[in-house]
């Protein structure tokens, strides 16, 4: 069994990180540094998993929610059509197993660290008495013409997303990988004017769009693609319903002018996805079409409830 | 009674956030945007703490939990001697009372944030069964020669502090300033070695700094300024002994040369604060002298336990 202390497992852990170029001092003193002397801009993104409402630790195991934790950053960072460049780990482990737990949880977020070409470049390693906590940040840049917002949608832009939507809770949740080679693709080949990743569910997603946009949407329900997860579901929810507002998708969501959105699904020009065109931006309102018939939509989705 | 949501909290906060030349695009998107075209490098820190840790809820409350929260790691910026950019705060909130209890929270990390010049530029909210966690990431630049890292000390060298030490647990750990002007203005008076804050404990810290550097160090006891708060302690510890390991002084330790050292300790001229000469790093080894006798110091100090 190895040693139980903290600096035991930090010394441990920077023997497991590799040198990366970008990271000018990584784990081992009070910050990371990071070079950024090409002066583009930074990008950040944090996020806080808790056992019990983003994942189940006892069934999905460390790893998984290692793996998980930092992908839904890396989703952050693809909504913005940016490059990653570090990897930030806090954890609050449980006091019992938290060794074996702490290292399974790193290779997890090292599988997708390596996957994406980041380090993991520091962190803060605590336990306590509850539950599994893992909060992760990741800093990266901006490229091509800056960041892709939320708030440049203009009426008459269409909608696209880049994936099947809905029941991600059965599995993709923990093992989805986030979009952000496909974003800088879509980044270098049209101009988007805004986007974002689907983690609150699309309805709720696209409404965010539209509320930084002073614009309106409507969706077209024949197009919008439902995965086989939510075709299955049996729980009364239709399975548009469920594409409409499950959360935790991952797929990106995106607006872009007319002539962009027909090349983009004329030549899916993008490896391994099949663009959809969802819909378009109008002026006001936010209306699905469903067999001809025009519907009020509710920017349903996951929302945390501060009571 | 405001609503729930998270939605109308994330709308509450967004219209309580100034705007920052620095900061691009701040709450509302997927990832806050930075202005880094001056190209220095970027120095980034994470820390989290939870209710009955790191704090008390129940006794300090959430605003003071909140300034603690920004304190502790806007202190690590302070022991690379970085000027802090932005920060970042992802919680988790216990369901009952959430809103009120993030506002309050808020308004912890605002008082300390605009004390410094930065915006809250970003965070993730949640509300789950489990006590309050509040992660922070602090986002900051390197000025001058560069950041103050750990490992730069020499044999020869004199090592300092800015403050007493001990007792932190009496109240300072709520309350203190973290040392960032100071460490500024170290960074632009002398070559400072190597830096670090005193988190873990005196013992601790001076330790890792010598790990760090591949030296030794000798304290002098009757050189450590010893706190107040250390001196009236009764557990049967001495007030030495709490100063030597007691955590979150947040005062910092650095090593610089003997002239360097001589010129500090004689001029003083860090507005506000003393600067102590506690002892100088050696080849090797790690010692107390106390009283003409010299002992060996065990780096004691605060340590996660991974069991």
């Amino acid at each position: 069994m190895p040693p139980a202390g903290e600096f035991a497992y930090l010394d441990w852990l920077r023997k497991q990180t590799p040198s990366v170029p970008r990271v000018l001092v990584g784990p081992g003193d009070d910050c990371a540094v990071l070079d950024w002397s090409a002066g583009r801009p930074c990008l950040v993104t944090t996020d806080m998993l808790m056992d019990g409402t983003d994942f189940i630790l006892a069934e999905a195991g460390p790893r998984r929610v290692g793996r998980k934790a930092l992908a839904v950053s890396l989703s952050d960072i693809a909504a913005m059509a940016g490059r990653p460049v570090s990897a930030f780990a806090a954890v609050a482990l449980p006091k019992s197993g938290g060794r074996e737990l702490a290292e399974q949880l790193y290779h997890g977020l090292r599988e997708l660290a390596d996957a994406f070409n980041i380090a993991l470049a520091g962190g803060d390693t605590n336990s306590w008495d509850g539950p599994l906590v893992v909060a992760t940040t990741i800093v990266g840049e901006a490229v091509g013409r800056g960041p892709a917002l939320r708030s440049g949608a203009k009426p008459g832009d269409w909608l696209l997303v880049t994936g099947p939507l809905g029941g991600s809770i059965r599995g993709k949740h923990l093992h989805f990988v986030p979009r952000v080679r496909e974003a800088l693709e879509l980044h270098s080949l049209v101009e988007l004017h805004a986007m974002i990743d689907i983690s609150d569910g699309l309805a709720a997603d696209v409404h965010h769009i539209c509320a930084e946009s002073h614009c309106g949407a409507l969706l077209v329900a024949e197009n919008i693609p439902v995965s086989d997860e939510a075709k299955s579901v049996t729980d009364g929810q239709s399975p548009l319903d469920h594409a409409l507002s499950d959360g935790e998708d991952f797929e990106l969501a995106f607006a872009v002018s007319p002539d962009d959105g027909r090349r983009l699904l004329r030549d899916q020009p993008i490896a391994g996805l099949e663009l959809s065109h969802i819909g378009e931006c109008i002026a006001n309102g936010f209306w699905l079409e469903n067999h001809g018939k025009r519907i009020q939509l509710e920017p349903r989705g996951w929302e945390h409830q501060l009571l």
